[in-house]
Parts: C-alpha cells; structure tokens; sequence
C-alpha cells in the first residue's frame, strides 16, 4: 500500500487541531459497526454488531438508572459504555463464554484504547482512556452499573431469541450466572430481573440447567 | 395472529414495574436496529442503521462538545441523540432530501413518539417525550447543538465514501448547504469544518457545484 492511499480524505481538508484530531478519531471509530458480536438481534434476524450494541446499552442506562444500587452519575455511565468497547476495532469481540480468548484480552484491549484513544487530542485522550480505565477495572459505583448494564443486555437478547449464545456456546445454567451474577454488584433489582430471564429460559429449555441438577 | 403469538417471551416473566415497562421498551427500540438508512458507513461497504448512526452520533456528542456555540448540558444532548430517532421505527428513515417525505414526516413521527415513548412508566415517557420534542423543536440551546451534530455526522460519511447520498439524490452544494447550514446555530466552528469538507466535495467532483455556478 502506498503512503498516498493510506491518507483518509478527511486528512486531505486540513482542519485545524483539535479538530483534525478528533475527526480522525471518530471516522475511525465507524468501524466498530463492523465488529460482529456472538448475540443475536431481538427479532433473531441476524447478529449484532458491536456499534449498535453501544448504542443500545447507552439507552438501556437511561432508561433503569434508578436501579442502580448506588448513587451514580448518568453522564459518566452513559460514556463509558460508548467508549468502552472501541477496543473491539483492533481486537474483535471476545465473548464472555471464548475462555480461550478472554485469557489474552485484558492486554490486546489495553494496547488497542492507548492506539485508538491516542488518535485524540492529548488532554481527551488522557481523559477517555482513564474512563475507559476505570470501566475495565469496575472500581468505582458508575463503572459498576456500567458493567451490570452490559451484562444485562446479551441475556435479554438470548431471552428474546430462545437461546441464542446460550446455545451456542453449550453454555449451561451455572456458568451463565457464575459469568453474569456480578450485575448485582450494580443493581440488586436488575439482577432480580436477570435470573428470572435466566431461570425462564431453563424452564423453556433454552439454556441447559447446571450439570448434575 | 393469535394472541398468544403476540405476547413477546418477557411479558411472560411477569416482572414488577416499573422494569417491566421498562424492558418492554427496551426491547422494542431492539428494532431501530433493522431500519436502514441512506449514508453508507465510512468503508462504504453497506448503508448504515439508524441504531448503529444513532451510537455514532452520541459519540460525535462526547467529542465535540467543546465546540458549543452556546452553553450545553452534555447529557442531555447525548440523550436526545440516542432517542430522537426512535420514531423510526414505526417511520422509517426519511432522508434530508426527500421533499415528499419530509412534508408529511413531523404528524408521522409525532404519532410514533407517543406510541413508543408511551411503552415506559408514565412518568418517564413524559420526560422523554419532552426531550424528543425539544430536539424536534430546536428551541434549546442543547437541542441547537444536538441537530447540528446530527447533520455533521451525514456530510462526514459522505465525504469519506466519495459522494454517498450526495450521488444518490443528484444533490447539488447549494441544496446541501441550504439543508445543512444551520449546523452553525450549534456550532460555528463545526459548520466552518462542513464547510471544508463541502468544498472539498465539489472540487474533487463527488458533490455537483449550485446549478449555473
């Protein structure tokens, strides 16, 4: 590939920083409508990709924010879970049931947010980073909500479509509340909510129940 | 159909409100996932959703911000952004350039807000339906800059895939400034960058000059 192809016409208009910068950074984030996900959309119709998975949990967490078990800041959540899966442009989306995959994770998406992240200017990158940062390490009530909120989703998804990467992965009862039993850790209430998805679609034969139950 | 068809697997939990409200809407926004709209995603491989454009927005949103004209509360304008176009779930997309289509768009839309909106807990489907009406409306200085978001994102896509809508609708750069020039009531700094990238447009021959220019 020659340098010549390798500048985007965006390059072409020079824009004065910031920006430049911050119009690299979000043509380059369109790409993550490309990243293709193990769930399924609610009609079943096909999978998911990861932009519109973004979008739909950022709804999702203003729409139960009430739920959260502690005292959280919309904005905060809201942006977390906008940003926090970019990294899937350079890693793809590791679902939680790939162990294989999920080994390895933690520092393949660490180096894709400083690559991505760093296409902004300085200051926003050191500020996106550390939210992304943050929602990685759930250390504090926003990242932990975020989190319960992201958990939340793929099993209404699976709930919706009768199986979906339940059965995919051959995924039993157990393991799927020893992956997500941690929404609690957000929300209590939407945890509730979660396992009686969850204990429905044993009933209805869509996740198998734990070994030797 | 029967009735029994139309009950979604989640009613069947029997979950207590307001989450089953809640999650009834949640999932019927599901569907904003499967209404396809005119701009192509920035590799031009496939036109782009209105969920996955609806995520891309939000994100421009968070970057951007700092080019306000006017003072703006930042979660507010990422949540009009991540709701406005859920009307186009009963509506469809209705591209800028679709003279029949925009005319009967604002009773169409109108309607399907308080059908979807009206899926949540009263109190919230209140506050929600405010807000998409603030954005319709334009009268907030965070709705002002909001819409302006909204616009800047098409003519970015446009611009990276070489033509874009503008190809597909015989756009001229006079019609396209006319339906876009009010991005500078949001943000003078951002309608200058659409202007770069409109003028870059033309002299490459992917957007047409104003007709007898």
């Amino acid at each position: 590939m020659t340098q010549e192809q390798d500048i985007r016409p965006i390059d072409s208009l020079r824009l004065a920083e910031p920006l430049a910068s911050q119009f690299r950074f979000l043509l380059e984030a369109d790409s993550l409508k490309s990243v293709i996900r193990g769930s399924r959309i609610a009609d079943g119709s096909r999978r998911e990709n990861t932009a519109e998975h973004s979008w739909h949990i950022a709804l999702f967490a203003l729409v139960l924010a009430s739920h959260a078990a502690e005292r959280i800041d919309v904005l905060r959540v809201v942006s977390m879970l906008l940003i926090h899966d970019l990294v899937e442009i350079d890693c793809g989306d590791t679902p939680l049931f790939d162990a294989a995959g999920t080994a390895t994770q933690a520092a393949r998406e660490a180096a894709a947010a400083r690559r991505l992240f760093g296409l902004l200017p300085t200051k926003q990158a050191t500020e996106m980073l550390a939210l992304w940062q943050e929602f990685e390490a759930a250390t504090s009530a926003d990242a932990r909500f975020a989190k319960a909120i992201d958990r939340l989703q793929p099993i209404l998804l699976n709930h919706a479509v009768g199986g979906g990467t339940w059965a995919d992965y051959d995924v039993d009862e157990a393991r799927e509340r020893a992956l997500t039993c941690r929404i609690a850790d957000g929300s209590p209430a939407l945890w509730a909510a979660a396992e009686a998805a969850i204990n429905d679609a044993v009933s209805r034969g869509w996740l198998k129940p734990a070994r030797g139950a």
